[in-house]
């Protein structure tokens, strides 16, 4: 009787682990202290599900992925199971947060910092996940887009990334109207065609659902006007914190950046008695005290609505200023038709931003 | 057109808020913060929900239970909600952990602490929850089993208390196999008869049922063995906490007792280079490096194996006792049976007890 | 204790039946025999529901729509209960193809026959309805559309037919990622002005979830092309049982009508010798031997299409034609902006088309 | 790319169909009219779901287990596939009814008659079968019995029928609080010791919850009261057509048997002139109306309460006597403790009879 583990999953049911020492190290056990939504409990409160979950569960999508394209290659398969296990490794306070306020002063002109500590990370982890027969530069290789066919399968528009944060994150929230999609289909009807990932056009509606998750996703719950708020207490956490508490050297060193998370950040910061204005901060993240919506523009014309946002702030010269630009559902996917291959170009979808103007009650 | 607000729960559906301000309260926020199963999600890693959504589930469920029972009476119906809103509001950091080492240190000789802290903060929360015309005096009543009828709707054996916290935590761990209930039959099914909480024969099955899956969920969720695990390092964190971080003095007073919880203590524990050994607990609670179970019993006969456990214990004495005694499937339900009350005893089911002895690594 | 009943189902949980005695017709227990999706289950094997609880279901939401917009007033409540109830009450077997084959030709030059039968059922009904203290009068205004307002709340774009039918479907075929849609908010976000149903425009993407699902329910589910092949197959039933069982006579007969459905027509042509054609094609559906797809095209612009069909008709003088035409998100949608009505033009989605040619293999 | 086929299943989901020629056989597709639960409907009208959904997914579930105990050995999984696919093959009109009034007369001294029909009914099928490279005898090896082992993993205590139809049943029912089972987990835990299934102690709460599911399925939805009543009137339609319309020739002719189904049968009796009795049955059935429970004992002894029921129906020879007998969990349950086998005794679950008097209306 061959021994396998598994993990209980509310998304995948029972989840076959193959790189448990990977999972057991404290890196990864650190998941379980870095939210997957950061504070959207705040508006739905059963989002409190961590990246720890969302990692297995992309891993096991990859896996799936890999065991209908790549059915004879098991070190594929291996090599997408870990990419995805590890792929959101770098994450830290406060996610998007902290990529803006402390990775951007690490990576310089990196917009997504988590994409590069992933790669530290994985560098510091060589020894144990190269036990299980890898190189981790294969891995660095799909995360990196060098090796774009694998690269989409973990992180492409309809990759297991993706996949799996729809389901969970609506499953948590309760809106599984807007995000529940057809995984398996998806899956099942993919294909490589010349090195590219491709899916079958009769599940063109299936794909066509599953961006259209995506875009209502982004727009009710990631970017929900609370969530943001939120987002603006946050950024003040860690701009005031950044300094006192050594944030960019602790991140630098991947032992001590184990240490900075959702469980431990807080209550060290409040412990701190010379970080009075960063402590009035956290109380405000913590008794949800948040700057309210007072100007809100979802607009495809970013110029002329800055505009009309700065006419107002004129006058209002207190509102702080929000906002999501460039907000797209990508068009990199390829269809086949019987054989041919046909790039989907989202044209009905264009490419949104949010602009908002928040009230504050600090003056 | 009259207002509403609504919380979207992911096991009920919209549920209309109609006590606001209780809600927004700080001491009612700080429920965000505070795990409903402490550290199940270090086995089943979507359980890391909170007691905020099932404090608003059961006061949803009470809602139901009165709208059913008392459908003409207002009050009656607004207490139980209240009732049902607050119940779990003196829950300290691990919960149970909390209780038997913090609490018991205040009100002493009390088995859960948390039931004489809820009634402390009701009466510091008096102003808001009197706003929305009821008595604090009534709520507590129903808590203290004063008004037993009203008790036992909150938190009978099948009150609004267990009936959401079986549904939740099966949905969140993704054990609905064990924890779904018929929660809406239970209470169309319910009825007052001299004054008590009665149920339908004819649901009888249903009653067993629910019984069974609060069972099944104890063992294998609650006292699951690495739950129970995790319950010895939390113990121990509070252990060598209560006293340099004051805990006792900060718990007394509601106001600090806000910021005693899962987002807070461990990052101030870990930032006071005076805690050394409990920093320690910190980091095996974090990296999830949790003792391992070496003999467990689980029996209906505690004398005679607590001989066996000191037997092994005697040849072994650097192992952790760590027990659970007297789990029992309570009996108080009344049937109503065409007229006739009946009380059923549930004899099938006897007490039992779980006596585990776990390795530890520190010598 | 006031005795209730309930009927449970899959989709709404417990619903209280309030109108008995018609539940308990013949003619509306007939609708257990009347299949909700006639033959989709030989492409999706779960759906096999029944207009039974289909319209167990509406009666439901209507009077959740009822008790929010109209809380004080049961008799409206009660006349959408019963107006949901037995909306559908006039369908014969195979749904739409008897509309085609048979009401064409009682009813002239009505497109959907069953909404003429359901007023000739609710007539013979009378006594049963009326007991229940409302005017059959009044309910046959709501689905004559001369009460717009109850109109709507049962058969408008977002009216309680089209919401259950979206989940019930996609519950038993299985494609949740479908028709999954937030019932609980649009109807907690309906409300009245000027006597017209509106919808808060704050879950405008609720609402365009909602018509976007029925958009690919219709294309993937109800418009398959097996599902349309099964159709021509019931078509030829129908064709070839008209006159030989007197389906005119026995349909303007209610009380022979009762027997005309999924469990006794097909049965009833196997027993008659000289209905040999019409056997050969009960014996195609049992046997699921469907005319092929050979061509189709889904379009926008009729007219040219028709072209192209005609000229692949020509060389093929064997092939079948069928066609779904004038398929579109109708668009009577008010919103209400800060007391401002808004109706919303659903632009994005055009009216289109489905021009299909299937192979016989009959010659 | 290789072509593969999928049947979306509301239960498994997505499920890749390998023997298309035997599911496209007009003796398949016949299960399509043939409903799992006959008359459950009746109670929960969403329960009409069919054998074809059920064989399907038993077909699936067998195929799980054999990829886990067998998985290099495609030959055994594909004989437990379609050995999942045809085990209901042989069930007719009214299932159980059908083995008690028609079958009795064909296997004499069987109770289950559609186990040997459908011994029948794979001779029949030879040739398609075989094409998929099997030996129809070790296909009935397996439903006989003759190979223990492939016998349990279908037919067994957790074999796949029984844990496909609890799930199924409850899903479709809408008692999932009774019926969900953790399907993936006892296969994952099974395991072949001295050629005989076993499952690992570990789960042995799990199969207790299985087992419990079962037991309770049965009390509440299989032998509900009205479902029982109903069965009384399809007895009598059996008893009344068996000679007039030739079934237990049309049976014993494989090719007329797929004529025998819930879409023919009443049809046919219902156009024949000379079976008047007959017809009234089935108009109760159609119309729901079934005889009244007068008295009814669930017990675990017979004897003596065949005596009380004996006392009744002397004062009450109207009344009509209905019992099913014999109701017990079985426990060949092997289960493997570190490489002991344990036979798990059931003995706290007795053997029960139901008895039961229904008042008839006719006289």
């Amino acid at each position: 009787m061959n021994k396998k583990t598994y993990i209980l999953d509310p998304i995948h049911g029972q989840i076959e682990i193959k790189e448990i020492k990977i999972i057991e190290s404290p890196l990864f056990q650190r998941l379980h202290n870095v939210k997957q939504l950061t504070a959207a409990h705040l508006v739905f409160p059963g989002g409190v599900h961590t990246r720890f979950s969302h990692s297995i569960g992309v891993s096991h999508i990859a896996e799936k992925y890999g065991e209908h394209l790549f059915p004879d290659d098991k070190h594929k398969i291996k090599l997408l199971r870990i990419a995805g296990l590890l792929h959101d490794i770098g994450h830290g306070f406060g996610s998007h947060s902290y990529d803006d306020i402390v990775y951007s002063k690490i990576f310089i002109g990196v917009k997504k910092g988590h994409d590069c500590q992933r790669i530290e990370i994985i560098k510091y982890m060589k020894s144990i996940v190269e036990e299980y027969g890898v190189d981790i530069n294969d891995i660095i290789n799909i995360w990196n887009n060098k090796n774009p066919l694998m690269h989409s399968i973990i992180q492409g528009d309809l990759g297991a990334d993706r996949l799996d944060y729809l389901m969970r994150d609506s499953y948590f929230c309760g809106v599984q109207h807007i995000g529940t999609i057809p995984v398996q289909r998806l899956i099942n009807n993919s294909l490589i065609k010349n090195n590219i990932l491709h899916y079958n056009i009769k599940i063109f509606d299936d794909i066509k659902l599953t961006l259209s998750a995506r875009y209502y996703m982004y727009k009710n719950i990631y970017y929900h006007k609370t969530s943001c708020s939120a987002s603006i207490v946050i950024n003040n956490i860690l701009k005031y914190s950044i300094e006192p508490l050594n944030l960019i050297k602790r991140t630098k060193n991947i032992q001590k950046f184990i240490l900075i998370n959702d469980t431990t950040l807080i209550g060290e910061i409040l412990a701190n008695n010379k970080m009075k204005i960063c402590q009035k901060y956290c109380f405000d993240y913590l008794h949800r005290k948040l700057p309210k919506l007072f100007w809100e523009k979802i607009t495809t014309d970013y110029e002329s609505d800055i505009v009309e946002k700065n006419k107002i702030i004129n006058d209002n010269p207190n509102l702080i200023y929000y906002e999501n630009k460039n907000i797209k559902l990508t068009t990199n996917i390829y269809l086949n038709n019987n054989g041919k291959s046909i790039l989907f170009e989202n044209i009905d979808q264009k490419t949104y931003h949010i602009l908002r103007l928040y009230k504050t009650y600090y003056i």
